[in-house]
């Protein structure tokens, strides 16, 4: 389904700049549904190199920022203002730049984690509050439509009682022990950039994410257990958690860094007392559902049993696959609806609370692994 | 890769209104990368429909036109030329308003099939020789970066000499009979609308495209058999081909539009004296390879092995899945950078040769199935 | 269901001996369910070698035999008849063997091709009836549970009328040109061996077999492309068929013995106006499903679903994959039902019909590749 | 390849009656490659219905017992010894009986958990060693050529060190609490007649068993999470074990009977320095294997790569799929090959040190849930 749109909501960025892996996407998502135009940004923390960037993509030279103080001061001083600013820096930067753009009146669509800490995502959320802006976090899964589908199954009570929820997200980009320097991935191991986790908080949030947007179940308690299996390594690069959930279901998380083989293994089965659920982020358009005590079906994004909240995240007809950038396009989309006052878009969008509550669970993850796995309430 | 863009070139579209299934994912794919700005646009075959989706759309409503004739008269008369134009109307239309553009100086990008006959097929191609015009046809599976990757393999002499190429499309949305009279596929089983073929002029040809695309080898000679299978259809809706390429390889084919069960299974096998190769539309990034006499190997889109094409097709880390308006958004590229200059690209982009050779391919099989299956030179 | 059973029935087999590929398969599947004791056996073109396999075999030495011709008198004299006589010999022996057996008194279960002419085939068939021995061939695949699911499904109304048959049958193991004169497959595509067909007679032939079991349709006319693609072939190593079934149906078939990085392609896929079905021999538990205008079905042997004739030929719970040599084996216990009086279970059996019927299309097809793809009727 | 054998060993059977799940499945086993012939049973609790079914499947009336007393008693009587007996009784049996077999000169092949106690097992052992005789365990699923081959290439170096592993057997057969009450499977969930685990000890001790057979590596230390979904179960129906193995690998292993929509889940992936491993029993004939840094490469069981303990337990040509009952076949080989004197045999069986095991290891599982998944040690 085609949006309707008028002109563009003007936006601005910080981070992403050249060689970003995540700023390109995001550009990407913004622009698919011409709801977005890039009229401001601070995309590097080399300043020439971010101003020319951001030139090349287009934006005026005046607004091509060299960091993002000076991006805040000069937006801040603008009456047309930025309607959004994307936040997509290094982590333990996310605090200080989201709170000061929130000061300044500006609605904030931070990467995760919100924050390396839980003191800071508490913080934030309070300045969410006070200012009466918008904070939404990029796990982008959820804006896959066979994601909202399940959600929508879910919700209708089409699983009953959720008994099980199964999340892994495995990958194996960081298992050659000789690359372990490479600077792209050095950083994510070490507790003084990345906080207290590194493959929990990287990808294996994103697992836990959809499991509770899923069954629309926060997780009440947890037992971890981390491994750091290439050497040097002081953070964890595998991790598995025991999970208990609000509504009483119990979670089994895998998450890994040194996976050698998978590529990008995000997947979700939920299991319910009428039924189980099944999907995974490499085949998103298809979702396995066992009604019990029958043959399983594969529900297609457009085909028979897409329910709405999964057509509205189409774009092309079924049988075309829709991708990576599509879901994170949907979530620009829930952005743009709840900035032009569609307060039901909202529900969708995962906001100020899914992020505090998954920095909650990484921190409860670490401590528990810290203790022998001992359960920790999130 | 991200492309270098200054600011978009300037960019029309006729046709690809309302309810059309191709119009949003052109704008989506022309929009993605940045490169293109939609200025002007004729898109309805209802002026006020057209002209109140284009004004929706952000084109200014003095270039909202009501019909192409108006849109080629505004848009000829103005300084600033538009530098591409889409078409994306009916078949049997393509022919008058492509030549009025190129004519009136405008470069084209045209849905397949090119136009309804090999008459105005080779009109078609005069007329851009002529005028000079790029003229370029959308067979927009060509942009998939593991199709790239193929072609790029083949080139380079990984499965040597080419034995067989088996290519299908087959999908069963028309398969059934109580909905044969929807005015959305209706038509396309009509000859006075569609011409001589229907599922092979609507699907068949995008198989046949990748299959000549991959190998480099037009097709020589054809036998076809065509099957109406829904009661009242004059023309078919299940076709098989028996191919011979102009490098000796040998052709299967099999496209149907009652296939119920299947999505959009357009798949791709090729099998030369060292080696095979397969691939599937519905799971694009992933490409598998085996060299004679060895294992089966997954070649994914951003790992081990995936060649430059494949690279510069890419817009997303591996395991992301890249989809559909990717790979249309791939030829837009292809477009923007030969308009810009870049003749190399042009290599990739399927132009007015393959059009017009596509044309000729489904005439030469409609001929073939009329008289019997007899063997068709194209 | 395991199968009551008293003592065995006395079994025999021609052909089959050491390093044969068929040989074992048929001895495990016979053993598999105690039906069959292996009493007499001619195993072997070299006597001697032949005899002591037999031997090895726990065949009793006066038993082991070193040629059909003294097994045919051996066995002949003897007051305890074997019951069943299994020939896995060189195509182009069959009719001799199976018609000396059948007039020896003997009951033939023969592998296929059932004989390497229409002419021979015709005249075996008049041979069984005129002696009243059982003829079946061993068109193994239709062993398969979801095959006889399929069957059954068809013979049920599910799908309604059948439109198109899409069956295939590609490997990849002749595919190597430097390993062409490889004494194991060279004699395949030499026509004082093999007849008139290579891959046809060999690969195809199942494919196509398949069809007719599933449809309950016989062939009635076709047309084939063959092609001999590694250099030096006489007989094809790759072929299409376009078909016309007696209730209807149109067929396409590809099979190939240079598709390479195929293992064992043989696919079955049925479309039908009510519904459409699929079905892949590597993965042979699970029967798609889908029924018109609904989501894809996983139907799994022994899962919900499974019908009788299906539930009939399971040896394990579902889920636990039952393989190759079972299917062989529940065409041994449907031998082991016809010969002690069952008459229902002939008709899940091939018989002699079906081994005229598919040499009969085998030699049409090569009349049409040879008359440049001329309709043949069958 | 195809077993040498003369004449087969003499073999009993203890339980695997009418209607028992496992007994058809270890008869198939025993009868397929000829090497073993039924000569003794006693098959059920119900001595009439036991006697009388033996007798069907071919057992001498005098060697049809009513129970295992009567048959260790007629047999001990004999000259001509049985040479293997298979146990195949509820699990809280086996060690009374195996210990009496074993005392009175039997060779012993006994299903899973070998006891339900570690005190029994740890006696059970000691029995074997004592009296010399053969204790073997049927953890079947080991003999699945593809687990061979990656035992072999984990040996072979093929991996370096071993990092992680990630076992998984869930299915979703005991989902329905309708169906709770079943006696087929409420008696799984009852302590008294279970021991001290559900569905870890049925199926879970299978992925846990495979994970230690293919690295080579026995578990050292584990934490668990149990959890009991359906109503009125004491035992748990869903665990997740964190495992550290001997070589410093870690474990991830999920076991489930409340698994929705999975017919047999059982999965392992290792992971190690050089590379990954993937394998999926639904799928048994295909090894997916990742060289770190490298396309992952699908190993097929017949295809290139395939090693020699692969081969060896290869019945017929790869593509031709090799299901549940020829891996159980494979033990029997390793059985036959053991007791005629082949020791290498005994290295790919599972033997008693594996039963203990796997039996310690299910009981420190349930000590650490019932300790809140206090870390145990094995």
């Amino acid at each position: 389904m085609e949006p309707k749109r008028s002109s563009p909501l003007s936006w601005g960025m910080v981070g992403g700049g050249l060689g970003s892996q995540i700023g390109e996407p995001h550009r990407i998502a913004a622009r698919m549904d011409g709801l977005f135009a890039l009229d401001a940004a601070a995309l590097d923390l080399v300043p020439a190199r971010g101003r020319a960037y951001a030139r090349e993509l287009g934006v005026a030279p005046a607004r091509a920022y060299g960091d993002w103080q000076a991006m805040l001061a000069g937006e801040g001083a603008r009456d047309e203002r930025l309607q959004l600013v994307t936040v997509a820096t290094p982590n333990s930067t996310h605090f200080e730049i989201a709170r000061a753009l929130m000061r300044g009146g500006f609605n904030v669509f931070c990467e995760k984690p919100l924050t390396v800490s839980v003191e800071q995502a508490v913080k934030l959320a309070r300045t969410a509050d006070e200012t009466g802006r918008l904070l939404a976090v990029n796990f982008c899964y959820s804006g896959y439509p066979m994601m909202r589908q399940a959600r929508a199954m879910v919700e209708a009570g089409e699983l009953g009682h959720i008994r099980v929820v199964v999340a892994e997200f495995a990958h194996g980009h960081h298992a050659d022990a000789a690359a372990a320097d490479n600077p792209r991935s050095r950083w994510r191991y070490d507790p003084a950039q990345a906080g207290n986790s590194a493959v929990m908080a990287d990808c294996g949030i994103h697992a836990l994410h959809l499991a509770t947007y899923v069954t629309g179940q926060p997780v009440r308690a947890l037992s971890a257990d981390f491994a750091s299996c290439v050497p040097g390594r002081v953070l964890e690069d595998d991790a598995l958690l025991a999970l208990e959930f609000d509504g009483g279901a119990r979670g089994r998380l895998w998450t890994s860094a040194v996976a050698v083989g998978q590529m990008h293994g995000l997947t979700l089965r939920v299991f319910g007392e009428r039924g189980g659920l099944r999907w995974a982020q490499e085949q998103p358009d298809q979702l396995y559902w066992t009604p019990l005590g029958q043959a399983t079906r594969i529900v297609e994004r457009g085909g028979a049993g897409a329910m709405g909240p999964a057509l509205a995240a189409s774009r092309v007809a079924g049988g075309h696959p829709q991708g990576f950038v599509s879901a994170i396009s949907t979530l620009y989309r829930d952005l743009h609806a709840v900035i032009t006052g569609d307060e039901q878009a909202g529900a969708w969008l995962p906001g100020v609370a899914a992020g505090v509550h998954m920095v909650k669970a990484v921190a409860a993850a670490a401590r528990s692994a810290a203790a022998g796995g001992q359960r920790q309430t999130v």
